[in-house]
């Protein structure tokens, strides 16, 4: 019993379960996840420290509570990720403006040049796990996962 | 300074990698696992046990080898959420009709009422994780989804 039809789709996403919005957005997801931190790994870098990096680098002088909060991960494990970034010269930990308790993360200039050539990079990988929808299909599903996050 | 603005939305959410598409695929995907995985505790389930019976619930007689494929999941970890359900009644293993060597995997009567429960609940969940879109825009997120997926 192949695992495969003839045009190499598994013959499973024939079942009711291959509608299931969940285990869509986890193989995607997976897809994506695979290829991006094959491509990252050449910056040094896999999807978490690039996506601290990458709000380092926005200008929106995050803190490490909005960090750990942006990107569902323990507030230990954002500083074990800052830490890392920091003793690479990548990104500093500075005085927060408004809640001197906090610390914002800032991008340095190297990594803000290391954020811009990785950025350039991911871009590829998005448009490769997204080479079957046409470039307004990726906007819609794009526009579409925004909505369901955010309203 | 505050991580969420007036309208309870993260403040980060302005920045460029919130239209990054690997991390809103995340982000959904996490907020709707932790969702599933609360109600599937009620019926001794969580979200890969509960795909797996999904599976051997559909009439396709998936392997053990389609299911780890599809769910990209290593073969022993099928074989873990297999025995389990095995244990509990739910599946049986049977011998292949096409392929005598691999193993199908089949849910019994109690198995197949147990999923028709859990499957009405995973609906509900659906719905609550994709509440902001309109079912419509539902139906083209999961359009857009298998295409990625599959073309």
């Amino acid at each position: 019993m192949s695992a495969q039809d003839e045009h190499g789709v598994p013959r499973l996403t024939a079942a009711a379960v291959a509608d299931d919005i969940g285990l869509l957005l986890a193989k995607l997801r997976a897809a994506g996840s695979t290829l991006n931190n094959k491509t990252l790994a050449e910056f040094g870098l896999r999807e978490r420290s690039y996506s601290v990096l990458r709000l380092a680098s926005s200008g929106l002088e995050p803190t490490q509570r909005e960090l750990a909060e942006f990107l569902a991960l323990d507030p230990s494990q954002i500083v074990a990720l800052v830490d890392d970034l920091e003793s690479r010269g990548l990104v500093s930990r500075e005085q927060g403006r408004t809640d001197r308790r906090q610390k914002i993360v800032l991008a340095t200039p190297d990594g803000e040049r290391l954020h811009a050539d990785a950025y350039a990079a991911m871009q590829e990988c998005e448009a490769e796990t997204l080479s079957a929808l046409s470039t307004s299909e990726a906007e819609t599903l794009r526009k579409l996962l925004r909505k369901a996050l955010w309203g």
